[in-house]
């Protein structure tokens, strides 16, 4: 078939590259200089631009033909490149971070993740100092490889019931770990189905007590030996395997699996020690705090906000670029159809998730800054932090793995047919990325926690139906600092007219308002007595908690703004446009949530409403719309600011160059299906019902 | 491994039996009684029973493995499938529509749809009566295969913008078929990749003029052969193949493919002219109406009501049976964690879901009767019902499609992380739905056609700015009838009280009312003076259509809840659950548009205002969640009812019997990569890395 290909015609391409080469043109921005912003400095983006270099120059990791392979192919191509990275690390001295961030910009979801994210710093935060010395620089140098096993094929959300159990031996000062029943079988684990040799095991430590019975404690950390570290065999009494392909073909290189334990003993030693402990007689020694163990899970649920902003970074680069180089619909002066991201029903999809972009990226930033002060603390045995950052992760877990999922299919959406094709790069990313709503804590279950935090929180304050004159607003954490609009008691939503829609810290307001609104009427709701929300109408929870998170990020946008104009590195022009994307941040979000903002009579625009407008809202769309196309000249600058290079985004649709319609050719070319002219299936299926077909049709017509 | 998985327990899978047969037990409705209703009848239902008898017992269609095949695996498995339907059509005598129920019911996205719903209609048709009586009993009885050439790679929406011509040629009588381009490839043509044998090409119509100069007269359908039915070789000139495959591993087993024609001469008599017709000298002859072949494109759009409810239906029935299995969270006092479907947040997100399956099963066949009426006058050259079928399913395939994918992918997180396992079943139904989002009409194109369809009913009356006195409101169509509503100039939205949310009819009205504000404010609008949207703000014609579409489809449910009331098959019991379904359909859909409620002041509630409550919205919600509540004890025997088999379901966490942690073990084990201990990757990779970090870490431990 190749040799016919000569037919092609290449003028789309060449129009797609004028098109991708003007849209650069007209961007004002400093791509550059907006890079370095986004990478928070120059240094951060030369290490990062060196090591995707050294990546997408090496053969272990090209793409080519990823689309075509089986889940075991793919599974074998992620170890190769696991490796790859290590060894790199030894010969190009890469630091650990640089290893990680190589690790993470493979563009897979890959089982040594779950080695770096969850067995490695739970490991190094609850080891013993004896575990550690052994164990720490092995895990460090992949000389073992860990996962970790909480969730059960019976038990998700709540840990309280995992049935896996710990049994302390005295005599022998060994815990026998145990799986009395189907439903106890470890499960999802990510690593456990193939890679892993060790692992952290989550358990019911059982101790007797001075009759002999066994006490239940809860569940409390193993650090267990899975596999041989000769042969790779299971160890004895242990059952494991993999749990199977995932929905979309996510995840296809990562060994989700599966865990049996026969009674299998293990030493005292191997019990995560630092915090609770066992004496050698088996008395329970209790931790200081009884959620000292969180840690571990802040630390991958406040990483999931800057996860959730570079998915959402890689959907708005790929979604732009298609869009400025497809044209479809009316023609404009020059006989060609339009672009279509000059229809608003492109701009007004895709300039919002840009904008979403940019704000999470920032987010995770700062969130990931908080976590660090509060481990810092933790390790010092200081829960003082704990708190916050719970009920602040809760709700944000929630709000970007949503907002990012959500963002991910609307861009996939927005480039029409093309973007099923599996070459657009979209549907690989969002399959990998939307089990986050789920897993690390259900969605549900954590708007409850939130929900519950705010709750906590304004009935500390208003403890006797009215705010205690002397409490100091300041002393708000920002998680709960929209609570001091309540304080002044004669104190009032902003009143609104169309300029309002322009100044960010009265959209900012707007949003604490609406959180101090709807906390302060879910206290008058019945369900608020409740010690628990399981048996509560998620709508109320879920906007309680919507609420005061939104407005938390409001007040993070509010430090954006500051931190933009404090930055010596921007330009004017750099500064401008980055506050009308914070800008279009705020008022996207109050756009998804206006039900609640009409409800509780927070668009107070009296101006408005005195001139016969109808619909209130209408002003607010108007805006977004003003906005969008405002930003859009600058669009392709700021994804191309976003620094992702060709084979980071592996989309056919959304080469540097523009070329997408010759690159959807060429990849096409490339399906197995395509390397022979008759498939298979001619023989055995296609030329026996093409046959009868026409034998019975000839019978048919004789009749 | 087999061997020592008699460690299992099967206590957890015998209380996932008990559970499911006490939802049975509690259960009050007839099952079989409402079956026949949502079949249409017991001999529809007994006949689809045989059918998925047959069908479930023959192992060509067994689904064992197929989650673990390539996607050239999944494909021949495709032909094999639809090659044996077509042996058991004959060898049964099974009807035509017997056979396509069949193919229908197999559960995999497969070229024969193509065949069916797209080539062969619109070949029966358009075609001439010549071509007809050689073709049209081989595409009956599949002696031809065929395909419906219309997207190419540069061109979907617009299809005046097709590039690919149809050049007559007077002195031959051919026409010469020819791609000129690159982006002129037809793309994403199903069925075409590797099986079609023949196909409707759609065509720029080029006709010399006196002058021998060429006039484009727009797009026309050519009836072609593509591949030999000898060899199965593509025909001379013509170069094809497969696209690649698609995101979330969807349309796996249908090639999906690409065309380019290099001066392809054809007969003239292929052109399909039932209604334009080109004469032997080149001259042009007009069809009767302008838009005579939209026929076809309405067919697909209205069978995709139906398949959105069928859709759900899955959904609704493997979530519901997993949640009443599922036991997580606090414990009962019979020591047991609750089931899950008992939380708020499980049957408040299923029992809407469940109520939309209802409903779209009942609408699309009432769509389908009115594509039939209008196709017979069509047929006849009588063309009054296709504006308003066409005003009708442009929204409508909107609504649907939008929903359907979105509850199937709410069902699916519902079930938490074992949601996300292939064998969950809804991953592989969402993939393979959710292109119907952007094909077939993309949403964004469709919703402006339907506000610019509501905008012209509204100005027909309207036209002088107030209504023609004259003017008879029973004379509007069901997709305008909303409009009544403004003619009399003194009436109003109805008054609420909480009891409101209870009345059908008030709620039915209120979403008529809410179509009827946005239609009419809409026209005060500038965007509403242009004569395209293209330049319009998406929000503002998504708005009138999705008001538009909800309000005929209110309509549409009248005439359900007097349908049940007439209907003497059904006892009382499944007359009343049917309308706390429709009910349910009713409150939601206004739900999930408040804003838009609020913004036109609809929810007019004195009661609630005098009595001081905050949020006008609670009670609606209130009354939501209490309705699940009570439709929760018949949701298994709803979901019996629509008659779905473990065949056809083909889900580990939904089995009718229950054991549902059973099923994922036993599916687990069956996964490729556990049929070998020691993965092939250890040798390659695995090993070399831990023997480095090993030998790195020891090096460390010396330093």
């Amino acid at each position: 078939m190749a040799s016919s290909l000569s037919l092609a015609n290449h003028d789309a391409s060449l129009q797609n590259k004028i098109d991708m080469s003007n849209a650069r043109k007209r961007t004002t921005v400093d791509v550059a200089v907006m890079r370095d912003f986004v990478y928070n400095g120059h240094n951060e983006w030369l290490r990062k631009e060196k090591i995707i270099e050294v990546l997408s120059k090496d053969p272990v990791f090209s793409k080519e033909g990823r689309d075509f392979m089986t889940r075991t192919e793919k599974y074998n191509r992620g170890l190769r490149m696991i490796n790859r990275v290590s060894e790199l690390e030894n010969s190009l001295g890469w630091t650990k971070e640089e290893s990680r961030l190589a690790m993470h910009s493979l563009d897979e979801a890959l089982p040594i993740s779950l080695h770096l994210t969850a067995f490695e710093p739970v490991f190094l935060a609850q080891a013993s100092p004896s575990l550690l010395s052994t164990y720490a620089p092995l895990a460090a140098k992949l000389g073992i490889f860990g996962c970790y096993l909480q969730t059960e094929l019976g038990h998700g959300s709540n840990v309280s019931a995992l049935e896996t159990t710990a049994t302390y031996i005295p005599e022998t000062r060994e815990f026998e770990i145990h799986s009395p029943t189907l439903t106890s079988s470890k499960w999802w684990i990510g690593a456990l189905g193939k890679t892993a040799t060790h692992g952290v095991v989550q358990a019911k430590l059982l101790l007797p007590d001075k009759k002999s019975n066994l006490k239940d404690m809860g569940p409390h950390l193993f650090f267990m030996q899975l596999r041989s570290l000769e042969t790779h065999k299971l160890m004895p009494g242990i059952i494991a395997g993999d749990i199977g392909p995932k929905a979309f073909a996510g995840f296809a290189a990562t060994d989700n699996g599966f865990a049996r334990f026969d009674h299998v003993r293990i030493s005292k030693e191997n019990m995560l020690s630092k915090f609770a402990q066992v004496s050698d007689k088996g008395e329970y020694i209790k931790p200081p705090h009884a959620k000292i163990s969180y840690g571990g899970m802040l630390y991958i649920r406040s990483g999931m906000v800057t996860s959730a902003g570079w998915l959402i970074a890689r959907a708005a680069t790929i979604s732009i670029r298609y869009a400025t180089v497809r044209r479809q619909g009316n023609k404009g002066p020059d006989g060609l159809e339009f672009q279509v991201i000059t229809y608003p029903s492109l701009y007004s999809r895709l300039m919002p998730i840009l904008a979403r972009a940019y704000v999470y990226i920032e987010m995770g930033r700062a969130l990931s800054r908080s976590f660090n002060s509060m481990s810092a603390r933790l390790a010092t045995g200081d829960t003082s932090l704990l708190a916050e950052l719970h009920a602040t992760t809760s709700g944000l877990k929630v709000l970007c793995t949503t907002a990012s999922v959500a963002d991910a299919e609307s861009a996939r959406r927005s480039m029409g047919g093309h973007g099923y094709s599996v070459f657009s790069g979209i549907g690989r990313a969002y399959a990998d990325l939307v089990p986050s709503v789920t897993f690390e804590g259900e969605n549900f279950v954590l708007d409850q926690q939130a929900a519950r935090a705010a709750l906590k929180a304004y009935r500390t304050i208003f403890a006797s139906g009215k705010a205690v004159t002397s409490f100091d607003p300041a002393s708000l954490p920002p998680s709960t600092s929209y609570l001091r609009l309540l304080i002044t008691s004669d104190s009032q939503p902003p009143l609104l007219t169309s300029a309002s829609w322009l100044d960010a810290e009265t959209l900012i307001v707007l949003l604490e308002w609406r959180a101090a609104a709807l906390v302060r009427d879910f206290t008058t709701s019945a369900a608020s007595e409740k010690t628990d929300m399981w048996n509560v109408d998620p709508t109320i929870y879920q906007r309680v908690s919507k609420a005061a998170t939104e407005a938390f990020v409001a007040g993070q946008v509010r430090e954006m703004f500051k931190t933009v104009d404090a930055n010596n590195g921007l330009g004017a022009k750099e500064k401008q446009v980055l506050k009308k994307l914070y800008l279009l941040f705020l008022l996207t979000t109050i756009e998804t949530s206006l039900s609640d903002f009409l409800a509780f009579g927070l668009l107070r625009m009296p101006d408005f409403i005195s001139s016969g407008v109808t619909d209130p809202t209408r002003s607010l769309r108007r805006a977004i719309s003003a906005l969008c196309k405002e930003i859009l000249p600058e669009a392709i600058g700021l994804t191309d600011a976003l620094g992702l290079s060709d084979w980071e985004l592996d989309s056919a649709l959304a080469p540097y160059d523009g070329a997408a319609y010759q690159a959807l050719w060429d990849r096409a070319q490339t399906e197995p299906l395509n390397q022979e002219e008759i498939p298979n299936a001619y023989e055995e299926s296609i030329k026996p019902m093409l046959q009868r077909g026409q034998k019975l049709a000839k019978v048919g017509a004789k009749l």
